[in-house]
């Protein structure tokens, strides 16, 4: 964070045009209301203009059609994407093992590594495994037999490829990630479970990343699938034979049970669950917090709650729930009122 | 995959009886959509038949009551036994180090190994541990100071066994799993928690086989102790001092908290939650998806639902759940009927 | 669990006073029903004191107000603080690498390594980082670039510690946990997501301990904080910018979306989920099971259910729709009632 960029500068680097004083100088990133006179700041919404009124930000990114700013403003077509670059602009560089294998590292003679590896201590490479140009793996991995790696990944220490599994270009995997463990397979004979051997792999295909401690499990044949440009969380479990489109998004601790297909841009909130066979559309939406997703999704749609449905009714049920007690006593009432009637019916009759 | 096999030769490995020509040539295994004139695949329910028509799958395996096939069959009295054996045919040799220690493993001198290791790189096993015959070692695995481990085991790459544990034969345990870390326990005394020493192990019996990421916390003292024969599916939580029987199957993402008892055969679908000193019976179904099972659980029910419960019940409440908003509805129009009456009986009293 | 002791010296270390044979020797502790002769238990409520008829335990401790007990007892002013010393008395002394630092071991030649260091095979600290003494660092660990370990440290097998994180004095960081892995943090443009950088860290401050397999996000910028003296327990996920107060506990399981507050003290039962911005209060609890909570929690309450509530609402609640189809029957038949009323009164006029 020893870097400094004059407003004109970070301007340029963010995509967004200055607004005041293009020659303050900023040395770093905080919120609003912590920032100081070196520091970049961002508001997104207008609503939170207020709080800039007592902020001591250099500078603040804000929206293009972002009113009047007690500070140097930079005017941004997408804050977010500016955000992001403004970020970049202050990063260390990676944190990266230097360039060459390690000598602790074992790589089996009949496996290839392509040009400009970054390889740290203790990594072990299998047996016909391949690992591409200029990708980044970190100590304590594993990557097994026959598993191709591609290039300008980045692999963070101790996680695990296991053996026949593909691995695209510019691929993130997290720490304590596992790629291939074998799925829960079992047929039941003479009172034990016996292990249905799993012969498939997995497909990472590019652009994918894998949080930490994720689980994307091999298929019992064939490949389990995570498409290109999708992003899963920490913790997350993939079982096998499992499909996910391309562009997803699926958060923490999120679980898919076995062949399940999620369509193409599909958003999974945390804590989701999806049951085995499920077919999600594409451009789905998942919110999370224990959705639990038992019956097909069609494409776009929203869903929440228990046995996941539309959220506008799953929203309408859970303010009925709320209402059940004051119900269940309107309808003690109604009874009473209804009784004295038939007494004074019949009382006539 | 380059292994190839004659109809008659496949019949006899999955135990069935070939119906049709015994000659072809089958040298993979495909879902009945996708396989081609050299592939095996299978239907297990008659309901599917109809796939079959424009499958061009050399041969498919079928139950023995199946109808008639457009292609060459295998009858097969168990067909979920006959397709475990059908892809062990055409599984690669298991992916395992080199027979013998790889020589960057640190085994301590009190340790013990069997006949016929298979121990990989940069593991590490510490003093007066004792490991089986024949058990495989993958890279990076760590078996701490007096843990025993069988004979025949599987401990995929950087799984962590911890210190007085003990693991039966033909168990395996995959990737980054965890077993014997100390139990979430405390006592709070002048504003701050105190741990409380967790003195007592975990025993995994035989033929246990613990999923990736998974957790097996060791007992606060005594044991905490997975039977024989059940398998734990990836990112299972299983607490202190829980004891799970004989031959049950725990699917991902389920958490046992401490002290639970849980008999055999018993069956949890993924993400399921058993709460602490809580008893579930033989036999008993806990279905997936957020389960939550407060009490005990009688012998051989199945039960779900928030506070799980007998299933069909649960899917009454749920359903009534759903019609809680026209309920409501339907309460309120019966009040103004109800005062309509009332109105008229006082009118004309 | 060689040692043992007579009830005086149990007494003593246990902080109660002995009522009975003073000279009884002890050389284990086991559950009441399973004591034997030599081994400690023990009864925290009198409504199990029937137990102890049957238990052929040398010695009980029990709370001071207990009545007459048929063995040798150990009164305790605080029972849940003299089980913890008991157990602390039989515990075997803690598994932990030989003194010095393992010859297999990677350390930057920038990075210092505190005095007392007690570090494993395999272990990689990168350039930059700091360890403080007497510190305990397992086989495999990883520790990034720049991070600070405290001193009194135990990091158990195979965690990662990635770069530019802090960890304070005491704090125990149990095997397979991942502190600072990037945030999910991507902004869509083009059809595809794109990385934010994530160039903030994670702080973990005095005595917190972090389970197995937990994951503890980096920030966005600035910090994610876990405060002094609260445990988290196995399975955990705290996402970026999460900030956690002082002597907190959260239980296996449970995730805690990005930028949530949570003040000091509060309680996390196992599979919560706190969703992204949500503030809760100091002394809050949480009751594990599925708890969602999706809005602000003040200050000591205590919420429960799927979006989380006051916890007796949220039994009045579930008890209410536990009765829901036989409040839907009732419905039915009062509907009948007022028709039967309506068909009368009609009939009348």
């Amino acid at each position: 964070m020893s870097r400094s960029y004059s407003v004109k500068q970070l301007a340029e680097i963010v995509g967004g045009s200055a607004r005041g004083d293009e020659g303050v100088v900023i040395t770093g990133v905080a919120e609003v209301s912590a920032a100081g006179p070196d520091d970049a700041a961002w508001v997104s919404n207008p609503k939170y203009a207020p709080r800039l009124e007592s902020s001591r930000a250099g500078v603040v990114l804000v929206p293009e059609d972002f009113g009047p700013t007690p500070m140097t403003a930079i005017l941004c077509p997408r804050t977010d994407r500016s955000v992001a670059r403004l970020l970049g602009a202050f990063a260390s560089p990676d944190a990266r093992p230097e360039p060459g294998i390690h000598p602790t590292t074992q790589i089996h003679e009949t496996a290839r590594i392509g040009s400009d590896p970054a390889i740290g201590p203790h990594v072990v490479i299998e047996a016909d495994a391949r690992v591409g140009d200029a990708t980044v793996i970190h100590a304590g991995v594993y990557i097994g037999r026959g598993t191709t790696v591609g290039n300008d990944c980045v692999i963070w220490p101790n996680a695990v490829i296991r053996d026949g599994c593909r691995v695209g270009n510019r691929v993130i995997i997290h720490s304590n990630a596992v790629i291939g463990a074998d799925g829960l397979g079992f047929y039941f004979d003479e009172g034990a479970h016996h292990k249905v051997p799993h012969i498939g792999g997995v497909i990472l295909e590019d652009d994918v990343e894998v949080g930490a401690c994720a689980c994307v499990d091999r298929a019992k044949f064939g490949h389990t699938v995570v498409g290109r440009g999708t992003k899963i969380d920490n913790l997350v479990q993939l079982a096998h034979n499992v499909r996910v489109g391309e562009h997803c998004v699926i958060a923490a601790q999120t679980g898919v049970a076995g062949s399940a297909h999620i369509g193409d841009y599909a958003v999974f909130g945390g804590q989701v669950g999806v049951a085995d066979n499920v077919t999600i559309g594409s451009r789905a939406r998942c919110a999370g917090g224990m959705t639990m997703v038992a019956k097909d999704v069609p494409d776009g749609m929203t869903v929440s709650g228990f046995t996941a449905q539309d959220h506008r009714r799953e929203l309408r049920e859970r303010a009925a729930v709320r209402r059940l007690p004051a119900l269940a006593e309107q309808l003690k009432e109604l009874i009473a009122r209804v009784e004295q009637l038939e007494a004074s019916t019949h009382h006539r009759e």
